[in-house]
């Protein structure tokens, strides 16, 4: 160390916090305490959700945060110290792995994914411009076409790009088709449309989709709701005279967006006819397959998706039915021209001027993130030790226990499903004897506390919606680790709480 | 497993994926990995990049990629192919722990802090709903209530949140403020005003505030650049006059954007003055803290953000100068009433009406994720193990590297600071004997070319801008274990490299 160096004690402090053997010690102890903990939650031990109320668990993380060591503290006490956070941590979260977690469309994701994320987190690697993070970008970029090939596309004539989420996904394709549809807006913005545009949207579309509209100078009130069949699918004559309609009122349209599959009870739009009908009225057709891309992986369902090929861009989160940690969302767009669309730059050289030809490698000019984590890692790691298999697996195996759970639920007198599941998600009610003779109202109401308790006990984690406004329950069934006992054991878990929510309501 | 139990084969090979004892092995693998990698990169072994063309590097991801096991592979073999993965993607990363990168506003992250993210990843915490992830809430909150504290705020006053990214976190910030000045455009769109709405920015803000007006329809000609004083600081006086400008030409303004510090050099405006102005004129005054919020949490540099506390908002990246993993950015809003303006949520019981008193913990409602990764496990594990002396440290000792690079390049003759560096970020051209004649343009191509040369070289990793429109070299020391000898060394590399660009040429 030279003469000018400046805090000596505060370096000796920081290299006391960089110590790599601290690092080894700490980290060897988290996958001791993780691995234990995936064993017992996996075999169903303990509750699904550890119920505390918001404040208090507020209140508790501020005073752990506050308990931090003095500042010579030794690697000993820094070890010892870390394997405590680590216990408070693991004791305090959502349990995703345990087979009675059936709840939003987050899945309980294969554990080794998470490793892959951990090696970009240590080292901290990241994308905005390529030689910040090339490895990231690579395995970034491996991925985006190997799922483009599984959609249908040719490597080289589509692009695409990883960002942190699928409503930023949803947005970010969004705004790439309000450029093209209304050349102008980037520089001069919305206002310089002399008619106010307009985006027809599938009517259970997630509510991203109207945000986006609101994010972007559209205005949320420009969002045309297309109505749906009986299946709850976007109904493609309804979309054709509502395409007709502002075609005649001279209205820009920005997008047409369908879903595949929608969140509410995962209904499969009819691509095949709408791309149709996007063609014959030249509109961007937009799909939201942030859950339901998986399809493509699976020989059984990749029917499904019928015509996705013909999207002009489309949304796939792997951190959904991909079952990586999140987040990681694509963005895809079927004509490589639209690449630099998004942010509207004519100038791919942007970045640096002494290497154009990296620029499409420099994420930055693509996505929302300028700084951008390796979000790929875990995707590119699991595939490239298991291969397409295990993903089509993963596919088979939830969406049959959609269908499964659907035939228990038909079977019981007491439970009503309210669809026929095409995938993984399945609404239903509980009809208990007790409420043979309660209005729709209470009936939902009745739903909705009903998951209530059930999540707050720890016995299973479910979600609640409300169909055509009635509070209804409802199930994804995203970790593959789930049985067919578990979901008779969810039936009965109801019932026990039902009656006890019954006999209190009285 | 009961009968009914589908595709049995498929089970199979998903619980060999999700196998806790795999976890356990490969996790001591990568901890071994990680560990030894650290070590070397920390002691300045090897190169700080390992330089290779994209197209090369993302073909052999895709053939890595393709070289699944097969499905009937064991646990022993699938620990090896883990193992093999992780080799690849060290070999072929950024080394940000090497002390010769000192590049863009990324950090060498304490290392235990991505652990805490990989805990996040392995057992998949996120956010959107409380009840997903009541510990990454808690987490987060009690971080989010520390730092506004630091700013000088009082807790239950104000609210925040994390997001991924300053870009998105700016975007956000500015997303509220356009809602509060023009009251109907969430639901009817910019184009409902009647004279176009404007955003005043410092000139040298990041791209991404201009982006912002491109994707929220304001249009990024509404965008008007306030000039900078000579030390590339907000000119206070030029604001106020263009403030009275837009008020007498009537025009709403969204916001006034002010740097702490800015990207090229490291400006941090004069806040108190600016906020003063902004107070006068009844505007919105958003500050990007991105890098350089850290001051508030060093008692020596904590002046440079006097007036902060008087925004109405600022983000904040954690993982820039707290020194955590990517991607960890804070939006801060002085006064918690704009809570739910972002989206323009009059409802915020939206949801869960069950239980409308825990909305302000559904982070899904203030952010634009809606499923959110656990983004703060790193910053708060990291202040809960070490407390704030480790952040004031690393801020003193990066901070101080930029006073001690400035007065070596003063004292060399073939060197040329561009400016006084006021925290980490210097910007400087070399000069040596052979460009004692060049024209501005040369010089400036001469430094993109030296600095392209460097990276690719492995020796130093760093950045090259453009100051004024001639390009020059830029260094954030950003590594707090980069040492007063590393930067000898860095302007010895340059002259080295320097040298042989100049006979190339010739």
């Amino acid at each position: 160390m030279t003469a000018d160096t400046p805090n000596e004690q505060a370096r000796t402090r920081i290299r006391a916090a960089y110590d790599p053997e601290l690092l080894r010690r700490a980290g060897h102890h988290l996958v001791e305490q993780l691995s234990d903990h995936m064993a017992g939650k996996q075999s169903g031990a303990g509750p699904v959700l550890p119920w505390s109320e918001p404040p208090a668990l507020v209140r508790e993380a501020a005073e752990v945060r506050d308990h931090f060591l003095p500042p010579d503290a030794d690697r000993a006490m820094l070890a010892e110290r870390f394997g405590e956070l680590v216990r408070i941590m693991l004791d305090r979260g959502l349990n995703l792995h345990h087979p009675r977690y059936i709840g939003h469309q987050v899945p309980a994701s294969v554990p080794v994914a998470g490793l892959f994320d951990a090696l970009g987190s240590v080292t901290n690697q990241v994308m905005a411009i390529y030689d910040m993070g090339p490895w990231a970008t690579a395995a970034e970029w491996a991925m985006v076409e190997r799922l483009g090939e599984q959609i249908g596309w040719r490597v080289g004539e589509f692009s695409g790009l990883v960002t942190h989420g699928g409503s930023l996904a949803n947005f970010t394709a969004l705004l790439t088709a309000r450029n093209v549809a209304l050349q102008d807006c980037w520089e001069r913005g919305v206002a310089s449309s002399a008619v106010q545009p307009v985006m027809l949207v599938q009517s259970d579309a997630h509510y991203c989709v109207s945000r986006s509209a609101g994010m972007m100078g559209l205005g949320t009130s420009q969002v045309i709701r297309i109505g749906l069949d009986a299946r709850r699918r976007m109904d493609p004559n309804r979309l054709d005279e509502a395409l007709t309609a502002q075609r005649a009122a001279n209205r820009p349209i920005v997008a047409v967006v369908a879903c595949a599959c929608a969140t509410p009870i995962g209904a499969y739009d009819p691509l095949d006819e709408i791309a149709e009908i996007c063609h014959r009225h030249e509109v961007w057709l937009h799909v939201d397959a942030a859950h339901g891309g998986c399809a493509c992986l699976s020989p059984r369902y990749r029917h499904l998706l019928s015509g996705l090929e013909r999207a002009d861009s489309l949304i796939w989160d792997a951190h959904k039915m991909l079952f990586v940690p999140a987040l990681c969302a694509l963005v895809l767009y079927r004509d490589r021209s639209h690449l630099f669309q998004t942010f509207h730059q004519d100038a791919p050289y942007l970045f640096d001027p002494s290497a154009p030809g990296l620029a499409e490698y420099d994420s930055g000019l693509r996505t929302v993130e300028c700084t951008k984590r390796a979000a790929a890692f875990g995707l590119w790691g699991v595939w490239s030790m298991f291969g397409p298999q295990l993903f089509a697996d993963m596919v088979d195996v939830t969406f049959d226990m959609g269908r499964i759970l659907y035939e228990k639920l038909q079977a019981a007198a007491d439970f009503q499903p309210l669809h026929e599941p095409q995938c993984n998600i399945v609404v239903f009610r509980h009809l208990p004897p007790s409420m043979a003779h309660a209005g729709p109202e209470q009936l939902g109401r009745f739903q909705l506390e009903l998951r209530r308790r059930v999540i707050e006990s720890g016995d299973f984690y479910i979600v609640s919606t409300n169909l055509d406004g009635i509070g209804a329950l409802r199930v994804t069934i995203i970790n593959p680790l789930t049985t067919p006992d578990d979901l008779d054991q969810l039936l009965d878990t109801l019932r026990e709480h039902g009656k006890k929510l019954v006999i209190n309501t009285i």
